[in-house]
């Protein structure tokens, strides 16, 4: 008999009506053998309306109470689904973050996991019943409800599975796994039978929102076996059903490029003309990281003069204003400050990058091809970003995808 | 410095905008110098929500559960609550049933209050902090989440106010306070100053929609000082504001008659000729009670024929159906077994007739002068109640406020 976690994002369990068929996909898992621990989230837009009334109370609200909130909505879902499972004669019931416990630390609203506790649960497991867990939601050290950040039940299933030695870790969601690309950009994006966790993760970071950024990097530490599903197919009996996300060892054909994304959340800043001392960095970046917004790729170049440099970095658009005005606060040593809003990150990566040349030269000449403009780069080992003008960003997905031939067999 | 409770009903914290004008209260009582416990209920129509979902998932739900499910619009409220407070720069915190902990029993969905832990919430006030108190919600000593029942946050408020000994609870509602009648029926109906527990009690179980019934048991048990009012008029500052609910030797000018309440959730049920031999009310009542089913008015005739009797009762329009079946199952010896849900149940309601005689014969020559039928007739010590055909209601009610006297003085 083995233990795995299933997890039901939003959209699967929108309504009592999903829930029912949610439920019964859990149920097969149930009648297959084995022992189920459900993460479900809220029902879709439930957890958007709850931050909504935080919001219109203050914007500036405590994070404690914020909590308290939005938490409620995976509670719902966690009772419910319990009550479906019933009806099929399963044992089930539900496991709030404080009864498990789930511990975390006092980040509120974007706390992470500390230590769950697996006595209750597996006692649970062991005399069949099946454990239904709200995910997003824990408990602190000092009792109080935290929250694991938006699409935190994802971290909340895989901490889950690691804590319980899990056999698996199947993500439904409402794509049906992880593709090459946009499917809704390119129309003959390929779905990705394996993908490796680090490949994962940049796709994740980089807007394509299959599973929180987060889960990836906990199911790569504890080797978690996840896979990513379609909770509106039936995907009991075929073949491979998603995605399977596996260390990059275990991926028996790999390719050159795993996908292409885009991500349109980038805002650009530019410092013109920065004095070019030792210093000068940590007097830009410090103050944005003591702001909490997270800078993403940065780009310097020394100009000809030699005493001065312009800076080009980008920030998420909804930091934008603050990190203006957070720069403008810490008085930098420059000529101007510029930034535009209307760009877009499209990413090549693939682990299969690491051991082979050429692939950003590729990815430089088919763009050029097009006439798009380059306007920053960033390269990690798996992975070239490059920043263009949004109205770009389509052709520039479909161009590249193309490029490294990641279509469909015909 | 003494303590207070107020407790906000649904419609008083309907949205975050009459949140935010129920701090507004709150927040006048803390800079009166009071400490504060805030009950709040779910913003009014979620609970109904939730519970539509739990029947929609199966209408034999279990009660864990459903505890589960519909406890969670009072922890969103309370988190609301708390925020809205912070706003006027006041320190406030929400305590959910379980971090009291607010222990009750384990009959989920209508739980009985058995514990509550003073000491957390006592030394939040001595630091100066708003404890907000979501109602209706428990935890079990198995710590399971438990509901008190509809309407239940009522009783939490005053299990709070006996346990804290506070100096007063008061509930705001969109009523102002208890009336002499429905004002919807009786246009005239004048608002009492006073009124005591035990009439309370009987207009409460009534139909008089202002208080749970099992909130003002609490109240009068431990001396709990009451107050109702409206959550929409400016009452501080006023001289008497609502109803204070106290007890039978404080209210100072005591009447014959308090009220008149008009109670439209019964239904008859008659068996024709039971034998009249003993155990045969034992034989109709106790099928009756193992299935939950309350048993209200009971009047018992002896026949002419001395060997069987008429026997009429009433119970809750909503079990009439169950009641019907178990009655049938039960096999009860008789002729015939008629039922009617379009009955009505006219009560007059007053501490002063125990020590006056003539109240019951004013009431039935007053129904008599307008042909109002009386079915059945049940007394106590301070209620007279008749049942008479629903569509008489409102003439009665009307014709029984103008025979004893209770419209507003001109």
């Amino acid at each position: 008999m083995s233990l795995i976690v299933v997890k039901f994002g939003g959209t699967s369990v929108a309504d009592v009506d999903k829930i029912e068929r949610a439920a019964e996909k859990v149920v097969r898992e149930v009648r297959a053998g084995h022992q189920v621990v459900v993460v479900v989230s809220a029902m879709s837009g439930v957890t958007n309306q709850l931050v909504g009334y935080c919001n219109e109370v203050s914007t500036m609200h405590d994070l404690y109470e914020y909590d308290v909130v939005v938490s409620s909505g995976e509670q719902v879902t966690a009772g419910l689904m319990a009550l479906a499972l019933h009806k099929h004669g399963i044992a089930a019931r539900s496991w709030l973050g404080w009864q498990i416990p789930f511990k975390t630390d006092e980040m509120h609203s974007k706390a992470r996991v500390r230590d769950i506790e697996t006595k209750h649960l597996l006692e649970a497991l062991e005399k069949g019943e099946v454990a239904v867990v709200p995910g997003f939601q824990g408990v602190t050290f000092n009792n109080r409800i935290s929250t694991l950040g938006r699409g935190g039940s994802d971290t909340s299933a895989v901490a889950l599975a690691a804590a319980l030695k899990a056999e698996r870790c199947d993500i439904y969601t409402d794509v049906d796994g992880v593709y090459t690309t946009d499917p809704r950009i390119v129309p003959g994006a390929r779905k990705l039978k394996t993908i490796s966790f680090e490949e994962m993760m940049e796709l994740a970071s980089l807007g394509a929102k299959v599973l929180q950024t987060r889960s990836v990097e906990i199911a790569m530490k504890h080797g978690v076996a996840l896979q990513v599903l379609s909770s509106f197919e039936d995907a009991i009996g075929s073949d491979m059903p998603g995605t399977l996300v596996v260390r990059e060892d275990k991926i028996m054909e790999e390719e050159l490029v795993s996908g292409i994304a885009c991500g349109r959340d980038e805002a650009k800043i530019t410092l013109l003309r920065v004095a070019d001392k030792p210093g000068v960095a940590s007097a830009v970046f410090t103050p944005l990281g003591e702001a909490g917004i997270n800078v993403d790729m940065i780009v310097q170049n020394i100009t000809s003069d030699g005493q001065s440099t312009d800076m080009t970095f980008t920030v998420s658009r909804a930091d934008l204003e603050r990190a203006l005005k957070v720069l403008k606060d810490a008085k930098i040593e420059c000529d101007e400050i510029r930034s535009a809003a209307n760009v877009a990150k499209i990413s090549v990566v693939g682990v299969g990058m690491k051991s082979h040349a050429g692939v950003a030269q590729k990815m430089f000449t088919a763009l050029a091809s097009k006439g798009i403009n380059i306007q920053v780069i960033s390269t990690s080992e798996i992975k070239i970003s490059v920043l263009i003008e949004e109205d770009y960003a389509e052709l520039a997905v479909r161009t590249l995808h193309s490029a490294y031939g990641l279509e469909e067999a015909a």
